[in-house]
């Protein structure tokens, strides 16, 4: 089934299963599915009509799409979801998710819920201004290696902001550990930062990692704001998607997100169940309001195809009511050969992810030949 | 492998994973995984011989196990994790889950890690005396269907705790839905909860459920605790499992943590990559500090083998470091029918989740019977 664009027309929302099974199979999992998702009680004892016709989930269309395989189209009342992410994320799959031969593979989400989610704050067009960068891909970075110490991790980040590096970010890992501690990280490389783009008059922006606990992270994101940061990794598969929402609606200090694929992969890898890339790391993040979202790119160290990319870049950036685009930054062992086609695969509006890559000369003239190699795309 | 006993001696973290493919691909594979989970970069290009030596993991052991599939134990530093759980996630299955053939199935958590968790704060013995129930098999049940209000929700758990039901959970899809507002049902069911008690002479909790979005968490949670819940439902799949961690060290108001599954099907469904059902159901809720972990029993309608069920019941149970044990909660379609069986295969440190069952008859009735049954296996 085809990405739909904006809310279904019938205010409901529809989400898109692939089943496996015979046609009779299928047909008795879809209507199953209706109720594990919604009630999960015996739909033969609701007594309440009011129930059965508007909480319950509703087969909306099943087809065959190949040898034991079909799309089917499930609508849900918006009620059910509470307009809130956690739930909605429970209906699209909660406990489905442990039935074998489930895959979810779209979603569309009604108007009437779009308008409660404010999306990427800043999308394609406010990364770009606040980058100065108008037409050209995006270099995106990590510092690493996580053993690292803070002092060095800031130099780091002043030789790739003086290399035209825009987005430099923690490395994923990079968490609290005693060889860069959080608040020592943040303080130097924030200072980096600004001391580079103040001297070469660039615009990088710094984004720790706040895979933070529960009951630290409005003290690591106060702390990383307080210092500069330019913007917060997420890893929606450890914390939730939720906290994606939480801190792009924040405030005081509004700055960009990026979202980091950790833990995701068991999501999607296995492709009759689970939930196809294109939610996973398109949809859902610009849904929670990722105004970027980190994933590998086919062909690295990781095992995506370029279908599995194609979707993600299309679920970033597809209509889906007013919500801000989310730009890809495709990564995973990018090295300055992949420039080209990664920027044609993506066009122009996406974030390129080179790690280690970076490192393999002096770290500003690398970053300066990826900078170079960029611009003349543009 | 075999669940080890507490800690690994070295004073490191061992994670075991299954690899798949040939003898040589597997070593290269697990030497990849050393560097991938820890600092992410090229390991020819670390300057840092502390790096090399002290952060980047260690292959400590292969072993083929079957046709193209090895068992691999691989250590890590436990400064790595930074001792909190969403990094120690992040370095168990972070990158890798993006990787096809690698499945995590076990883990060893040394000493110097487990005394930075407090683990369940109740476990067996302290539910067992919040319930006053000795010896049997403790009885559970949700609330349910969605679309049910508040008031006569209320008169359910009323019903459940005057028949003899432990523990009275909200369905993990009650959020903050028109139906049963949250702060309107958690009023009400704790009320209802409390007369129950009073009038009968039981201790039943009631357990709302607190999927809520990240900067409602606490408001929900106050609301639950003031309104006389006796114990909190937490989605770890879609709020991560620190969540879990937050609310049981949580004060003031300490309760009993119930873990429930959604959403974590699909990290276990495919055996050759994902995280063992031990793990995502028994040890990670454990060491976050869950009292009691659902998962659906193996025959239910979800698809889970007898032998998960029993690695996930050994997980709750077995001796890790001075953490005490979460009970396990298998559900899924249990009917009257089932209770011989799930006490045999369980034993007596049990909390049985009967759902929809227990509505084909008048409430109190339902529970009573499940009662008798349960305190004639005691």
């Amino acid at each position: 089934m085809k990405v739909r664009e904006g809310g279904s027309d019938s205010g409901r929302l529809y989400a898109y299963y692939q089943l496996h099974g015979t046609a009779e199979q299928v047909e008795v999992i879809a209507r199953a599915l209706t109720v594990e998702e919604t009630i999960e009680f015996p739909a033969e004892l609701v007594t309440d009509p009011e129930i059965n016709e508007n909480v319950i989930g509703r087969v909306e269309g099943i087809e065959a799409i190949g040898e034991g395989c079909h799309d089917v189209a499930i609508s849900y009342s918006v009620e059910v979801t509470g307009w809130e992410l956690p739930q909605l994320i429970n209906v699209l799959f909660g406990n489905c998710s442990m039935w074998p031969g489930v895959r979810l593979v779209d979603v569309s989400v009604p108007d009437s819920l779009l308008q409660r989610f404010s999306g990427p704050r800043f999308g394609t067009a406010g990364i770009r201004e606040l980058l100065g960068a108008d037409s050209r891909p995006l270099l995106a970075t990590a510092i690493k290696p996580m053993g690292t110490s803070a002092e060095v991790f800031a130099e780091m980040v002043f030789e790739c902001a003086a290399g035209g590096v825009d987005i430099i970010k923690d490395d994923h890992g990079l968490a609290n550990q005693p060889y860069a501690p959080f608040s020592e990280r943040v303080a130097r490389c924030g200072d980096a930062v600004r001391a580079a783009n103040d001297r070469y008059g660039t615009r990088a922006l710094y984004m720790p990692c706040v895979n933070a606990p529960v009951d630290e992270l409005d003290a690591r994101v106060d702390l990383a704001l307080e210092s500069g940061a330019g913007g917060l990794l997420v890893l929606p598969g450890i914390g939730g998607y939720d906290v994606i929402r939480y801190l792009a609606s924040r405030s005081p200090g509004c700055v960009p997100i990026m979202a980091h694929p950790s833990m995701l992969g068991a999501l999607v890898l296995d492709e009759s169940e689970g939930i196809a890339p294109g939610l996973v790391f398109g949809s859902l993040p610009r849904l929670a309001g990722a105004d970027l979202s980190v994933f590998p790119h086919s062909g690295g160290r990781f095992s995506f195809s370029r279908e599995d990319c194609s979707s993600i870049a299309e679920h970033c950036r597809a209509g889906l009511g007013s919500l801000s685009e989310t730009i890809p930054a495709p990564g995973g062992g990018m090295t300055l050969e992949h420039v080209p086609e990664v920027a044609a695969f993506y066009g122009n509006d996406v974030a390129i992810l080179v790690g280690g890559d970076l490192h393999r000369g002096p770290l500003r003239k690398s970053a300066e030949s990826f900078r170079d190699r960029l611009e003349r795309i543009a």
